[in-house]
């Protein structure tokens, strides 16, 4: 059975792995040449010189894929995965074409709103693992998620 | 003249505008149905029915968007820019397809590395704004940027 998730249906400590996929190169050059367009991430000739040694994905790319990831999940059960913002990200080891990525969710706290008392704020760590189990990004997400019956 | 702009050459309070964009209902639509597939983004007739009266533009697409355009605007002559983290990213105000935004960087803090001395880390303000001046993103990015003659 499926159905939507309310604020009261969530628990602090809750845990969620996402599906993995795999970052083409292809993919990570075209995400670059619109966002990003810099040469250690678009132009594999001039990286393979520079300080990376190769190719890194821009970190945009990777919030984004991550963020394809969590939704894929569906989280919520259906109802809208929102952010009010996303605080700390970091990036601290280079994801690079061909690697593949998941992410690990856990919320840290849930808290109703108290301006608008349909809704909560839900805090989540987000950490995406490459296949090697380094992290290449790590945040920390609130969710404006609804309450029961409101 | 251009060149590389160094820690040494820039000042906490420097200021900086980038050009301005127009975000298509087919750009964010297509952001959309790779990195955010949920209604609100990509669906303009369910959206339409939703608490925000039609498309908005997903937040990840927004911040690759004000990514290309301080990529643009070339704050360091040349040098990468390249980011250790993001602290604080809101989105005060829903961005839709037919907006035109600009970003505004402002330097807040300059600050040596003291575990590698040939860098620095750059403290950022940054603000994106519709075509009336609504925020539409605020964000403090921490940039790694080398030192003169390391």
């Amino acid at each position: 059975m499926s159905g939507i998730r309310y604020l009261e249906d969530l628990s602090v400590g809750e845990r969620l792995i996402t599906p993995s996929m795999e970052v083409t190169e292809a993919g990570a050059i075209s995400f670059a040449d619109a966002y990003d367009p810099q040469p250690m991430h678009n132009d594999p000739r001039t990286a393979t010189r520079g300080p990376f040694g190769g190719l890194i994905v821009s970190g945009w790319h990777t919030t984004a894929m991550v963020m394809r990831l969590i939704v894929d999940t569906n989280p919520l059960g259906g109802a809208p995965v929102l952010g009010l913002g996303v605080d700390q990200i970091r990036w601290p080891n280079p994801l690079r074409p061909g690697d593949t990525i998941h992410a690990e969710l856990e919320i840290t706290s849930i808290t109703p709103s108290e301006s608008k008392p349909g809704f909560g704020i839900v805090r989540l760590n987000v950490t995406a693992l490459n296949q090697r189990g380094e992290a290449v990004l790590t945040m920390n997400p609130n969710l404006w998620v609804a309450r029961r019956g409101r």
